[in-house]
């Protein structure tokens, strides 16, 4: 009898159930529930009867306030584009304790590495050492390492201490680096739990030979890396971009990679893809990368497994822990534009 | 009465004393003791009132039988080069306990994080990338990531455990990777102790994704990766070598990169510099970089306090702990190269 | 014009503010806000002019309907008695999106250092050796070890993954141990990321050297460990009891050390305290400690300093992260008896 | 032929081929090599034909000059009893290169355990508060705590930083302690990347909480602790002596206690055992383990673990790595006496 099946109502656009499943965790999804897939922008005209059955939405539809009332049995929206967009009435989702989670969390790890990679790259001069080496115009042994350094034992600022800071803290433990970290939403002694010591955003910006920002863009800090910012960095010191372009002042930074005030990298950009004569594509003391940080198969496959973990927690009755859950307070702060590709 | 310091015999030729101690050490140096500074090829015509008086011998100057019977206060041959020459008595000195130490260890570090930058470029294609970008036809998000992967969670094999191999275990902490090691010289127990697994040579290539070569050269394992070898490891996995050209068959190397058999990168070549035409300026799937690995001043600057902290321990009548001593059993069996430039 | 502090309405009972905060913090406390302490029952009775007024509520005082009604600008309980009592109209609490936090979490660290204290106590015959050695019989060196054994490298199991959990985990990293979990809550990928193995009951029983019973008390939980489950551990096995003494049928515990099956301790009990006759006081292979695990000045005094940092947050308008926030699903789950004394 | 395995000598006195041998390394034993076990005083008569074919000596039986000139393959005497006696020609012995080896460090780890469970014992009272328990005048939670402390986050001082120093250190990863160091055979350097800070002993005695004394007793170091030291701790400071008593002025350490200066324990006595009516047995604040720390045979087993794998690398001409060398230097120094039992 499938119809004694939880239903769960799958919109995972952009996404799809075989980008986020593993081909066993698809079947055990199928197993396990009835699973009505459907285009986003068809949910609203679904009738009453399949709605009030509904228990899981997988992705982010739009939903009016009426189809939400309808969903008589929902537990839980699982959004694995992880970008909340403004459509759906969050206020009675929460009144009604619908959990609202997302799978960003994925990703941390995957653009973690990459952020380590970037930081290792400009602080030996890897990729200009591969192309003089293949332009015949190496320099061996020390004569091609001035302005070389090591990670270990640097001092690391990090913007940012959510999932990405978290993995990115982790990866460092073996270069045991004194890491500052800068993160207004959370109180001081977490972050001395993780080891690492709270700072203010002066603090890090100054003290810092390796800054990876991390944070995420919210109603109140675009555009908060500018000019006079990058100016407080240590001479020479490396600056990392990874979580989006908004926080930061775009031209302001590409300036103080032309004057040398600091060499960068960025995973994000104002716009994407960036205009073909823009100087960002040609800057020296600059590593580029498309928006590839976190976009690894081996990371949207990985949402499909806490997705199935949090719905079996929640078909037992109890609260998910495996996704983030949205907060009352901050879901309608976030700024994250959603992605058209994955 | 300066003349009741110890005295120490300075040639550290290539290196030289400014380039291996910190300014305020090499003050330390010459208050602690007399220093005489000469040319590695004039020790033997010293005379025998001023050998008789060395303590410590910085470098590793040619000794003849007869001048080292000269030398009846000599406690240690602080050999700054790192690599053991052949060109003193070194039976006789292991006699009469002479400490003959190295300060290789302080390369450990640069080279691990090296060594962990080129395996984390290659996971991520981040040169190609970036040169990608600068021709304006970079792919973004997932479509730039095939054949991206993360080092987390990954099966790593580590051939030598060493300073090198160690240190590169360490910065590979944060990454909770599987580890194989082979090291015929050390027993499996101590390799556990380490947290790694110990695994004979053909599983360390069978069985990784990453392959980290770090072993010394000795008079046994001369080209002891060669086509074979290569054929014998996963389809697409990584392999970085870091420590001497001469324990891999270069060319068989390159072949197996030019076959997509494996991607690599190597910080060492059979010539440095190699010939402007060869085909590994310009092969595809492989990261150059020329022997710059150590190469940092910080690490050379580290040596002055290594020699000093053992010189302190040895002024008092005790073992030196900090550099590396040479064994009486392997000393003859190394085969590295010496250096010409620091 | 101090109207303008924000009002927390203090009834923090058996507590009190002296006890939970340290005088720098209560300082902070009385700048920060606007504190009214009232006993416990005579909430009910204070004025709407005053209700209104309240943002937090320290303690867990009864709270009706009609007063939690008028209390419009409620943000949070903060609850430092910690065992929740169903005294409140939790579901509308949850409803208007007022958090409930508890503290308990303070005694995490001083409960688990008294559990590892325990299990090294049992695994050494540390209180036989000291009393053998008052009464002048105590046995010389391998001679008093009969049975001894070491917690390092051993099988461990842990039972409940909470704070407790964690913070036992945490002590153990050095002793290197193979650590099984059994917490229905938590999904397995979860208990992977803390380096433990997740397991069922049945396995965790069977196949440790040690195990450490840290789980809540729930409607479902009561005498789960039984004569069944003492009879499948390993026979000499270690067995500590640190949370709730309903969880266990407490005479087959003490039947099966009786029966030299194991050996245990606990710091609760059915009764507390227990009749002086009865046999718990005098059992050989039990260690006995007087729910004292966790009640340290050092732990109630962080109670504060976890209060002051959430509501911090919450007057900025961000969620709470550093007490635990009771959950729509569970609170009504937990029958931990409130205490009586501190 | 089985005259072709090279020749073992055991003379393993106190301890037993069964003891220091796991029966399947035991059998490992002999089938790699001809096992002849003499009494440690036959050792000189024996006839020259078989002492000139001795590669491996088990053991410390007294050896004169002439056997020892002898005893032309010998390569190494494995000391398993692990205090050196001066009862061999050890100048002629390192002269010769023949590697003096011992196998305390198995005593390390268990050791260690006990020295935390001591400390955590103190800490929290376990064994009075078990007594009080049985006795039926318990007190219950907090009332039981006046002067109870964890030992996490708190300041601990270690005087010794050789194998058992580090095992300490390890086991107390997970409690994240401020942790000094005292040990003049030591770089700072060296200490620092064990994660610990260099500190002279008056630093070490005036700022910790709990201080545990793991150095060896030496020609130097006799009862350097004695009632000034003892003076300068912190008030309640927790004192743990786990080598040898030779290194206090043990009188003076009972008198700190009595005076309710410092709490303290130890495994080790001025004389073994200690007269019946010597306060010692009796005085309150002191927990008293009759050298129990590392006689386990567990331990014990370990050793022949460590004999083989060392064996096999010497039988290969590699300089053995797992058991500790004995120094030149520092041989003589030693004041450890042997053990008479196990």
């Amino acid at each position: 009898m499938p119809e004694s099946k939880p239903l769960v109502l799958a919109a995972p656009e952009p996404r799809t159930l075989e980008l986020i499943f593993k081909p066993q965790k698809l079947e055990e999804l199928h197993t396990r529930y009835e699973v009505l897939e459907v285009p986003a922008d068809e949910v609203a005209s679904m009738g009453r009867e399949v709605l009030e059955r509904v228990r899981y939405i997988l992705g982010q539809p739009p939903i009016a306030e009426e189809t939400l009332a309808s969903m008589t049995a929902l537990r839980s929206v699982l959004n694995v584009e992880s970008n909340l967009i403004d459509n759906m009435p969050y206020e009675e989702i929460f009144r009604r304790g619908i959990h609202v989670l997302t799978t960003g969390a994925v990703f941390a790890l995957p653009v973690a590495e990459m952020g380590l990679a970037m930081a290792l790259n400009l602080a030996r001069g890897i990729v200009s050492a591969d192309n003089d080496f293949r332009a015949g115009c190496e320099l061996w042994g020390g004569d091609g390492n001035s302005g070389s350094r090591t990670l270990s034992g640097s001092d690391v600022g990090i913007i940012g201490f959510g999932d990405l800071g978290k993995a990115l803290r982790r990866l460092l433990e073996g270069f045991r680096c004194n890491i500052k970290v800068f993160d207004p939403w959370l109180p001081p002694s977490l972050l001395r739990e993780h080891g690492v010591s709270p700072a203010d955003l002066g603090e890090v910006l100054a003290e810092s030979d390796f800054i990876f920002v991390v944070s995420s863009v919210t109603s109140e800090n675009r555009g908060f890396l500018g000019s006079e910012e990058f100016a407080s960095m240590r001479q020479g010191s490396v600056f990392i971009l990874l979580s989006r372009a908004d926080v930061v002042d775009f031209e302001a930074l590409l300036d103080a990679v032309a004057a040398k005030q600091i060499v960068a990298a960025s995973d994000v950009y104002p716009e994407e893809p960036m205009p073909l004569d823009h100087r960002v594509r040609t800057l020296d003391g600059f590593l580029r990368s498309a928006h590839r940080a976190g976009a690894l198969d081996t990371a949207f496959r990985e949402m499909g497994d806490m997705v199935l973990e949090d719905m079996a927690l929640m078909d037992r009755g109890l609260p998910p822990v495996r996704c983030k859950r949205a907060e009352r307070e901050t879901a309608r702060r976030m700024r994250s534009r959603p992605v058209d590709v994955n």
